[in-house]
């Protein structure tokens, strides 16, 4: 199918490469030009535009425009592309992490335009170009159908790793949960890491062990992989800091477990370690010091002098 | 090589089948003589004995002797294998779940008679028998050079699933993190499968979601193919109930955690979950309605007349 891809990162080019590498034919939009001809003078099937009026006018209605954009440039993304002519029949794919009550109201808001929407879920990260990426949509049929072939080819295959999961936000919601699991997971891996290290009576080599398990155990996973690999690279991970971002996903989990009153405490304390992390010096800890000084008799660690 | 192996439940059994395939020789023992008989009646290369006394006879010194006996029997065991003769030079394998602290003090006191110990945790459940057993093998060089042909034939293939880790208890304590690892991530997948499920106004499919994830997802996992493989069999989980029972290693996780004074709060958390899926009446929620009444104001539910 021809189709626009707007939002060339790394996620976004990946994904026209896997695209083009599968016979469609995809007009490549970024902010940076630079980007768009790149890809276009890799790929002979993609062709590269420079606005977004020339994006629509390229593709013959109904369109497909499939935006990798920051969820916080979506909207704009949105308002531009309707200024632009995106119109009745279009189907917009949004293919980020956009918080899946946004993706709701994006919907209806398109629907009364008669614009289709699908929330499109995507996982796999850099690995996607080679793996093909798991994809969680949400949508009418009839949108999901207009796009079944682009999905088919994402995917690791036809039919595997790619769902019309339910209705428009139902493919945000269930990647936001896939995100919230993999804090979960991600966090399991790091305490029993790092107990590994701290057992030093052990002299225990973690590489070693992350490659023994990767062989047959029940921890075996992608995750670990990850893991395995960079343990090869960096036996004490020295060149890492232990300072540890979010993108958003692993809130908005928690957000829903809260409004849905569903007990997540592990997805939850996974994401407050992430904030911990962050934290040179917790007042928590001071405020905890305090109580513990007027106590008495308890040993207090004062402020080290610069 | 020949060796023994005392304890012939299912992974006792699937470990000397996966042994007598790779072509070793095993005197098989368990206390129901039913067990040891049948297994020698499968495999030709299998000896089924009656006694201890019969399988220290039955193996030429040094002697290699496989426990895969719950945790509860391995000092009994050993005990019984004493007085039967095993002596100076044998080796005496533990492949079951027992706490790495046991398992040091089982090594020392063995070492006394010039008996060699191995501590060696073993992961893969019943899929061992087909994929290969992931082991971590605690003990001296000479130990885990005297029974390395057997480690070599148990794991995924000869050079992969299988270290040396460290000495004697290192092996029960990788295992056990390993099994504390496991709760972690078990907890995340339940809490987010409850949360798609909870979302009724999507009305997600968990079957579905969990095949999608199997396919380049980030989360992708054997733990993953085991819930997919449930939902397939049972889409709604329906013949099994939430009360979640635990054999050990993740109270051992917990507590060396805290010796260790290293913060591992997903791994406390996913184990005092399990706790309270045994309570039917928590006497904390009691005593917090206890509370709330005693506020006022507040909707307190009594206890159901049956």
């Amino acid at each position: 199918m021809k189709l626009a891809m707007i939002g060339l990162g790394r996620m976004g080019a990946n994904m026209v490469r896997r695209l083009a590498g599968d016979g469609h034919e995809v007009i490549a939009f970024d902010v940076d030009t630079e980007n768009s001809k790149a890809l276009a003078s890799e790929l002979d099937s993609v062709t590269a535009v420079t606005s977004l009026e020339e994006l629509i006018t390229s593709l013959a209605p109904p369109r497909a425009i499939w935006l990798m954009v920051p969820h916080q440039f979506v909207d704009q993304s949105i308002d531009s592309l309707l200024n632009a002519g995106m119109t009745e029949g279009d189907c917009l794919i949004d293919g980020g992490n956009s918080n899946f009550n946004l993706s709701k109201q994006r919907a209806e808001k398109l629907q009364a335009s008669g614009i289709h929407f699908v929330d499109s879920g995507t996982s796999g990260g850099v690995w996607g170009l080679e793996n093909g990426y798991s994809i969680m949509a949400g949508g009418s049929d009839e949108a999901i159908a207009m796009i079944r072939p682009a999905l088919e080819s994402l995917a690791p295959a036809k039919d595997k790793g790619w769902g019309h999961v339910g209705p428009a936000g139902a493919g945000h919601y269930v990647k936001m949960v896939h995100n919230g699991i993999e804090y979960g997971m991600m966090q399991a891996f790091a305490e029993g890491f790092e107990m590994l290290e701290a057992k030093k009576e052990m002299n225990l080599d973690c590489q070693q062990i992350s490659e023994i398990w990767q062989h047959g155990s029940v921890v075996r996973s992608w995750l670990l992989d990850l893991i395995a690999d960079a343990f090869a690279d960096d036996k004490s991970l020295s060149s890492l800091s232990d300072y540890v971002d979010d993108s958003g996903e692993g809130r908005w989990t928690v957000q829903d477990s809260i409004d849905l009153a569903v007990p997540t405490p592990v997805l939850t304390l996974a994401l407050q370690m992430r904030f911990r992390s962050r934290q040179d010096a917790s007042f928590a800890g001071k405020v905890l010091n305090a109580m513990r000084a007027g106590f008495g008799g308890h040993s207090i660690r004062p402020v080290k002098q610069g």
